[in-house]
């Protein structure tokens, strides 16, 4: 039976680059991150209902590259969406592990589980008309444009560093598996979930099947929605700095404390966040608090202040 | 709140071969199985709860493949434990999408959640001092012997085919997720769960953390002990023959529909099953009858009247 519990309901996005430490990729070194990452999450369980998205930039971004390296007929490439199912269970493994271990530390016995998790977008998101996002290996030109032809790839040089395949970056409508995720909570299992921004599907228009469609889903965004679907009461993005800033980067640089909705707005229309980077964060919070809940983007180090609002950027109604 | 149910409580073991049709191994051709089985178990939800573990030899072998074909320093391979949790998370999302879709033809909705899945192994297991389950790709005997000094790989020569890596095959000691997937059974979702037998995981001596070891675990015996901790009534492992036999593949073979315990395990001692094939099928269903449930072999076309003990192999006490 499901524990009534008071504790205010948290869903936490973190960074796929918060698992590599001065650029260390191999599974050692990202277990080992993930070891800290889970000591943090253990230790707020104790006061938060927690679910943990995550993203899988480098992660998926290997697991393509390895498919494209090695891809044969007899063990051929799987798909971008299948590739992120397979990074969900890789770094969904290493979280619930190490969260596992933090309890196990002290002594303790907490429930911990990591869900695949599909997240539902519109077939007629304008993003599928503008495929954007790079993902997997670097090609030259040449290259590329054959791989283009031969599979159906659309590409693009990426900022001088080489041509890559881009794909559609829609944003998510639903996710699939927010029942079942609501009902571990409930339960009062600590959840892994929406990895990677989840598994890319769109529902058919007649039969309403499920399919895959090889995009990427912003993880902010995936979570913010799986935030919403939960009824959680906080949406947090973590992230390699403490606030957002104004004239981030620049002698004037002025971190945000408190924000409400419309200054958010008013600054991300000024062009003061850079997308992809914290315009998704504070996007995805923004949306968080029209819904009268609070959105916040922190640090990992900040991760504890900042759920009591006392640290990071809270955005408000 | 989770639902009170009545339904008998089925955990069923898929064979990683049974996503697979003539040989054909594309995402494409792997997913249009998934729908076969999604659809089968979908129409079985109606009368049973149940849990649904595979196999992941194909799958996780063209993982492996794939990563150590096209390892780099920047894209390094993964751990084989890891690589097992990869495959959760691709044969998981194909079978849960397909359970999903099942129901929605039928204009239905229905829980189904793949939890990714530790299963804990004893580090004094005698299959850690023989490894005998060979993974990944196919070497020469020089290249095998080079990477075994390289990796501290066990390499051995495989049946005339070429050398390949062996890991240890530990027996399954408990689910560390059993009490989470419970959970989402008793609330009325389909789980899926111990894909490929499970990420083989040890508990440390001292602190008692969770660490992964690069071994696989059989999946009818990682099932057959997720269906003991669920308090499962059956306990059925599908294969691609209708009954186990005696004298299998000769002009004197016969099929064994009802088989004590006792006569199981004579059958067994007696050679009459082929190890890493039924064997482990029906010392898991025997093991499992034990405990006073039944345990059931059967092929996917008879799945349904194996369940009402109509056809397959069933063992009692």
């Amino acid at each position: 039976m499901p524990k009534k519990s008071k504790k205010p309901r948290v869903v936490i996005a973190l960074g796929g680059n918060a698992l590599q430490k001065n650029g260390e990729v191999t599974a050692e070194a990202q277990k080992s991150v993930a070891n800290h990452v889970g000591a943090l999450i253990a230790k707020l369980s104790e006061k938060y209902e927690i679910v943990l998205a995550h993203g899988n930039g480098p992660q998926v971004g290997n697991i393509l590259i390895h498919e494209e390296q090695a891809a044969s007929e007899k063990a051929p490439a799987m798909p971008l969406e299948t590739a992120v199912a397979m990074s969900q269970g890789q770094i969904g493994y290493w979280l619930a592990q190490s969260i596992d271990n933090a309890f196990a530390k002290v002594g303790k016995k907490k429930k911990v589980a990591t869900v695949v998790t599909q997240v539902e977008v519109s077939k007629s998101d304008p993003a599928f008309k503008n495929p954007s996002k790079p993902v997997g290996a670097f090609y030259s030109e040449s290259e590329a444009k054959k791989l283009a032809k031969e599979k159906g790839w659309i590409v693009k040089e990426d900022a001088g560093r080489g041509w890559r395949r881009v794909v559609p970056s829609p944003k998510p409508k639903s996710i699939v598996e927010s029942k079942e995720i609501l009902s571990l909570v409930k339960s009062g299992v600590i959840v892994v979930a929406a990895g990677g921004g989840g598994v890319p599907v769109y529902r058919t228009r007649v039969l309403k099947l499920l399919k895959g469609v090889d995009a990427v889903i912003d993880k902010d965004f995936a979570a913010e929605k799986l935030a919403e679907l939960l009824k959680a009461d906080i949406f947090l993005s973590v992230t390699a700095v403490d606030f957002a800033y104004l004239n981030f980067g620049t002698p004037a640089a002025q971190p945000l404390k408190h924000l409400t909705v419309n200054e958010a707005e008013y600054y991300s229309r000024q062009g003061f966040f850079k997308a992809g980077s914290m315009l998704p964060k504070i996007t995805a919070a923004t949306e968080f608090a029209k819904l009268g809940k609070t959105g916040v983007i922190c640090s990992l180090d900040n991760l504890e202040s900042a759920l009591r609002f006392k640290s990071g950027t809270i955005i408000v109604k």
